[in-house]
């Protein structure tokens, strides 16, 4: 019997629609912001992914040739893709452009608990904008984006020149290594990278900057940073906005491309694989061949933020079944019809069931039964039976609409 | 420069909404039906797609290995993973199962008009029912769906069963290119073949076939047919509920695996390449190791479909932009917020424009100015400015924001 690749999941129904609706609440909100959805190819050129984040990833996507014997690799994340379409596209377009998107995304790798080899993020890209405003405008999106899906999570802000300034006279092989040990606060790899290079003095302040919620004290900590006063608003812009956040000056990101802030956020209730958002300020644009325009975004986690939601996401259309008798059919088809014009999930049988085992399915699949038998045919009305109380009456189609549709509201 | 692979596309905000809008409208008369959508993975086993298609198919297919050597393929159709997924998933799930899908396909061809390597279907399975109202009903939503596009369109209904009798006596290979030539009404070619076989008086029978629109008359040539009855029921229904389409008895299909009812939509307006729909019914689940379950379905060829209503599927946000000065940006940060969280698409100048230069960029790219000078961040009023008149006045931020909904309820 044939099964789905290994790594990848077939979605049902119920999942689908709780995963539909919060893609959708998604969208919503950064329309309201602006963002507009942009679509890119699910492969590019291999290069364009190469380029940026060096030969080292092909070993982490599916890359196959193409006819004319190019190099394609499906996707393994959208910002790279959403600058080469704005360089070939959008380039002249007023700016800022605000764009956003909603795509899978494909990752080459062992599967295991929480990753899957697709994917799906929805993501925004801020182009063309560089001040603190734009910097806020991005993660207080990134709030919202998080509220709206009903999540719960910790939002940390950062900011790389505190510790890039902090370690200007460190060799860069050595500063990549302490970033990366700060962004995971191991602390103890830091200790032994540290007395290495006989700098026992950076361990404190660098763990005070990790630790600090006081920004004054960071500034402090790190020295004379150039972005002071950018950094200074876009934090007060948050404040003024009661964004909920806590700093964390740590943050290395995975990705070298980033100059300035940066944010990730956390779901409460998951385990070791608990990010559901990451991005910040970067430069892309010119590496494949466009300008050197600035650029902030994020990409939210879609699948991490359901496993979060979990049942709590699940949403529960109301449904009519129609049930009729084999004379009463043509009637019954004019009633669903009814009963769909006015947005109701509407359901006739179609497996030639008698009149008893249609009100017996009915039971178990439906809200309402919206019987039809010769009387009711006759005098065009229906039979509406709440399934949930069992109470049944005779009625108007036009009232027998009305009533499902005011349950459904109420529900 | 980098660019977009050879037949993809990149979708900018205008075409994207507008094909977003159309995909909501399809989910949603299909949810109405009691059609819920599935998904299932972006590539399969090659095997999944050969064993339904042959193996000449791997010619138009993006195959590539996994790290365990097994040959994948991204798919091009949904049918075979759906029911792929019916096995796997729901095979015991209470019958019928109505599902549907908005996916993308790959063809791995070369590009022309109309036709690109990647490619969307919204697509409907009913899996498990079989009967005349079933296929019935499955047609009627195909109307149905194709009408709430907006799109202009015929459909055209056939069943196999009408050629397949006429031709029982003729070897399958020359029945199967008889098949092609009527789905092409290629009349000319159809000569040479009859002639060939000697059966001259066979013509006029499947011209007739395929131009009748007297459902008796084709049961008087084709002569007997088992499904006689069932077929009449089903046009029975269609005629019942007004459904507008024509028949067809000509209809091959592309593939073997049909067996009863098919259908086809054309749009109105396109050229040689207006199919925008295909389906029927048949059985595919045996091959893949499942049950021999009936099933029934369609689909709808998204990219066609927006290719013919062009311009008039683009939709018109209504948008406010907040014009303030670096003195009132916090106050026009509440004010954008009460904005968005009235559903109103709000943009801020995030470039550090000055004031009246944030004016005339929002008069090129907004329907409202929402000005926030001293006086109304002391006041807390706005001052609201319709750009398509001219017209302002200052008012509290909850008028201001009534405002604007109202016109945009009113476009």
């Amino acid at each position: 019997m044939l099964q789905k690749p290994r790594g990848t999941r077939d979605f049902l129904p119920d999942e689908m629609e709780a995963r539909r609706a919060v893609e959708w609440r998604l969208r919503e909100v950064a329309r309201r912001w602006g963002y507009r959805e942009v679509c890119t190819p699910e492969f590019e050129d291999l290069e364009l992914f190469t380029m940026r984040s060096g030969e080292g990833i092909i070993n982490e996507m599916y890359v196959f040739e193409d006819k004319g014997g190019r190099k394609l690799a499906l996707r393994p994340e959208i910002t790279a893709a959403v600058i080469r379409m704005y360089i070939n596209e959008a380039k002249v377009a007023p700016k800022p452009l605000r764009w956003c998107y909603y795509a899978d995304c494909f990752r080459y790798e062992r599967p295991q608990k929480g990753r899957y080899r697709q994917f799906w993020q929805f993501g925004v890209e801020l182009i063309g904008a560089d001040s603190a405003i734009a910097d806020a405008e991005v993660i207080m999106l990134a709030s919202d984006m998080l509220d709206t899906t009903g999540v719960r999570y910790e939002l940390k802000v950062g900011h790389l020149s505190f510790v890039k300034t902090l370690l200007k006279d460190v060799e860069p092989e050595t500063q990549r290594k302490i970033r990366q040990q700060l962004d995971k606060k191991d602390f103890e790899g830091l200790n032994v990278t540290l007395e290495g290079m006989n700098r026992p003095e950076l361990a404190e302040s660098l763990k005070t900057l990790v630790a600090t919620q006081d920004l004054a004290e960071a500034f402090d900590i790190a020295g004379a940073i150039p972005e002071r006063e950018r950094i200074e608003q876009t934090i007060g812009y948050l404040d003024a906005a009661g964004i909920r956040y806590s700093l964390n000056l740590g943050i290395a990101r995975g990705l070298d491309y980033y100059t300035g802030i940066v944010f990730e956020g956390f779901a409460d209730n998951l385990g070791a694989e608990n990010q559901i958002l990451g991005g910040g300020v970067y430069r892309l644009a010119h590496l494949f061949g466009g300008d050197d325009v600035a650029s902030c975004g994020f990409a939210i986690g879609f699948d991490r933020v359901m496993v979060s939601l979990g049942e709590t996401a699940r949403t529960k259309d109301t449904v009519a079944a129609i049930v009729c008798t084999p004379e009463t059919r043509m009637r019954a088809l004019e009633v669903a019809r009814a009963f769909r014009s006015a947005g109701i999930r509407t359901e006739m049988d179609l497996m030639d069931r008698g009149f008893s085992q249609q009100l017996s399915h009915a039971a178990k699949s439906a809200d309402f039964a919206v019987i039809i038998g010769q009387r009711e045919a006759a005098s065009g009305e229906v039979m509406l039976k709440d399934l949930r109380t069992g109470e049944q009456k005779t009625v108007t189609l036009d009232a027998a609409v009305a009533g499902v549709v005011a349950s459904g509201s109420r529900g």
